[in-house]
């Protein structure tokens, strides 16, 4: 399938080039006015919808309850919690007038919600009772980046942010490792076809005002790394900034224990980097808003094609159907190419007086003729297979691309080409000043099993180490 | 059913009060720190999710497609449109800081996307065969409100804004009244269980920019109007200021005809002054988060009102166990009154001993013991049926509540206890300067068969006048 190569540039030449084609061929997204913002297209809206309907899901399942907090936040409270300002200051947006004058005190568009909530945590939270707290909001925020990129790193950008209080350090821990599996790495593996590594980030990489941030890494199709969602152990940093106290069930006073975690639209483009190939975008059958393209080749094929169609959607499957006979054949295969539809059906006369269609399967690269009478088994049996198929592709890349090398130095070499990883003693503070240099960064920590260290400072831990986006 | 009326302003003394009343005690929702911002809480949340999902499958099935637009527009582009600035400029957040640095061109908080949108409606049509173009979005938005209001008039607000180009005047119309009444009023009336008068809107109530305004107005329980969404025409005002042009099938070059529509959390507000009463919230059973709460009265029936709401559940409801037996039962009752939920199953050992619970409709005001057997057939069939009464009671409300009357003296002394209609020749421009001085607007104007007219200057119109929200 060679067809649309000349409108994209090859991943191999130019993958930063080849992505921002993608982006617009596939009409996913486009620049907005304001510098580094986005105006996400209804292609691009439609996996963002499907993969957020899986991820609320997920996430409703913990326990936590979806609720909205205000968008603009007095200045005052970020400064509440002094690391946490540090970090966000030089990205914020800030509006000094409003209603035609300024205001006393101005406010920031939230960068992130931990502040506001924390201080109606503070006023909700009376006893015990009360605890856990688990909320979550979808919603957007700004933080004003320097090298902004679609989808990866825009200037606004739509996501979830939860946020949980918990009587206990272990409490507090076991949420935000059980959001970290049961609902990012979940719906990442299950319904992006995203294998991740998941891990500790080292101090230098930690959430402005965590004491711990877990990660899940993807590898991009140049192999890189994508963080695709974060976990962040707040401990009682915010507690004391905002007050969130409690009565214990023998009656002392308590500081309650916080947590954050996160996702955004960055993970649309973590699919289109990790599965998108020199034809275009690939969608994983579970997040394509539309599944099953069937093409009517000629006029006289139209009513079949909608006969096909109005089958594949009994079964469940979402359909389209191409009518548009005016516009040439192979502009519209092209099209649906750079689109990454999972399944094709094309059909033409000569198709049809055989009682046949072309079927083309976009993740798997291959064109056969079916039965009429198979179509939509063949088009169902396609959604699980090929969901499988671009699972088992980006892992076996991503097995393939990560090097096991023992000093920086290697490390920085094993870095040019893929991941690397070391052993994290051979690091170090000063390791990761190294690294940096070179534009490489600890992407995550994990004990020998690939578990989740209890702290940075434990033995054997090994570090994976890349370029990222 | 008196138990909660020492927690609530009775809606007779203090209406207003009786709304903060009920929004405070059934969690609804909270005040915001930056002046006319809200909170709100997964209680008011999950009622806005119900909402929203049976909104957003209407809006897809007229075509529409969601995508998402950027928070922040550029100043310049407000003022491409003449009325538009002039009506939205003294509502506007600005931001003129970001990233540590004055911006070259302030940023305003989206207080509505015809601009945005209409820039890219520019870009992205060329031909006839790209209309129409048929756009959604759901958003905050933000509008510096002087006498703010939890839900009715918030600083930020949540909604959909729906956004059309279309190739010809007709069609344009077409689609904003099929929105009109095959989404707005449908959801409306058989979701939220509120009838809505709609009508076309003066031209001094008109949205700024529009050449003609169309809304659904509902009644609040004390007799005002509660605007619950409006539907505009742009003519080519918008199509003009963006360049938004195509080339038709004749090889012209043409203007196209816009349309933006749009509805809020404020519809939540609806829900609250429309069906609440003294006792709390009433929440239609289409959008209650909760609609039957199982209430174990002593520990010894726990295990029974799990079972029982597992049964609820399979039989598709939304179901909640009150299992707090350590909190008396009397203020747990009272706490599922205020919050409407449609009903209440209370299970004590005698009841159990009885093989029956009592069964509390909150929507009929009943109480009545019913086998345990019976509890789910029950349940169900409460919800169609209370549903439909709900929307009796405010039907027959709303029409109680309307006076005919002939003249403007009338109508603004039929309006201290609801609304008054009157024919619109009786009004004209001058007769809504004296309605204004007597806090009354135009809500909308009607022909006498109860359909839209097709512009302010037909004959024999009738005006709807009101105080309002
Ligand atoms: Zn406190
Ligand atoms: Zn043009």
């Amino acid at each position: 399938m060679t067809t649309t190569r000349s409108v994209l540039a090859a991943q191999a030449t130019d993958y930063p080039r080849w992505f921002q084609d993608v982006i617009a061929k596939a009409e996913l997204a486009d620049n907005g006015p304001v510098r580094g913002t986005m105006v996400v297209r209804p292609y691009g809206y439609g996996i963002w919808e499907l993969l957020q309907e899986a991820m609320n899901r997920k996430i409703k399942a913990t326990g936590a309850e979806n609720a909205y907090f205000p968008l603009l936040i007095p200045e005052s409270y970020l400064q509440r919690e002094a690391e946490h300002v540090e970090g966000f200051s030089p990205e914020l947006a800030v509006v000094t007038h409003a209603g035609g004058k300024q205001l006393e005190e101005p406010a920031v568009i939230r960068p992130t919600s931990e502040t506001m909530i924390g201080e109606y945590m503070g006023k909700w939270i009376q006893s015990y009772r009360d605890l856990p707290l688990l909320l979550n909001q979808w919603a957007n925020a700004v933080r004003w980046e320097l090298r902004p990129r679609l989808f990866l790193r825009t200037t606004e950008f739509l996501w979830q942010e939860g946020h949980t209080a918990h009587a206990t350090f272990d409490d507090a821990r076991a949420f935000a490792t059980k959001i970290l599996y049961d609902v990012y790495r979940d719906v990442m593996v299950n319904v992006l076809a995203i294998p991740v590594v998941v891990g500790r980030k080292t101090r230098r990489e930690r959430f402005a005002g965590a004491i711990n941030t877990m990660t899940l890494e993807a590898m991009t199709g140049d192999g890189k790394a994508l963080q695709m969602g974060t976990a962040h152990e707040l401990g009682q940093n915010f507690a004391r900034a905002f007050d969130i106290d409690y009565l214990s069930s023998n009656g002392q006073r308590e500081l309650a224990w916080t947590t954050s975690w996160g996702s955004t639209t960055r993970m649309v483009g973590g699919v289109i980097m990790v599965h998108g190939d020199d034809d275009g975008l690939r969608v994983p059958p579970a997040v394509a808003p539309v599944q099953v393209v069937v093409l009517a080749i000629k006029d006289e094929t139209v009513a079949a094609a909608r006969r096909i169609a109005d089958d594949l959607e009994a079964a469940g499957l979402r359909v389209t159907v191409d009518d548009r006979t005016d516009q040439p054949f192979g502009r519209r295969a092209v099209n649906w190419e750079l689109k990454g539809i999972p399944v094709r059906i094309e059909l033409g006369p000569r198709d049809l007086a055989a009682n046949a269609a072309t079927v083309v399967r976009r993740l798997r690269s291959t064109k056969t003729a079916v039965n009429l009478a198979d179509l939509t088994s063949t088009a169902v049996a396609a959604m699980d297979s090929d969901q499988a198929h671009l699972l088992e592709q980006a892992t076996a890349r991503q097995t393939a691309r990560i090097t096991t090398v023992s000093t920086v130095d290697d490390a920085v070499e094993a870095a040019a080409a893929g991941w690397a990883s070391l052993p994290y003693d051979a690091v170090g503070e000063t390791g990761e000043d190294r690294l940096a240099t070179a534009g490489i960064t600890v992407r995550c920590l994990q004990r020998p099993d690939g578990t989740l260290p209890a702290s940075e400072d434990e033995d054997d831990l090994t570090a994976f180490v890349a370029r990222s986006y």
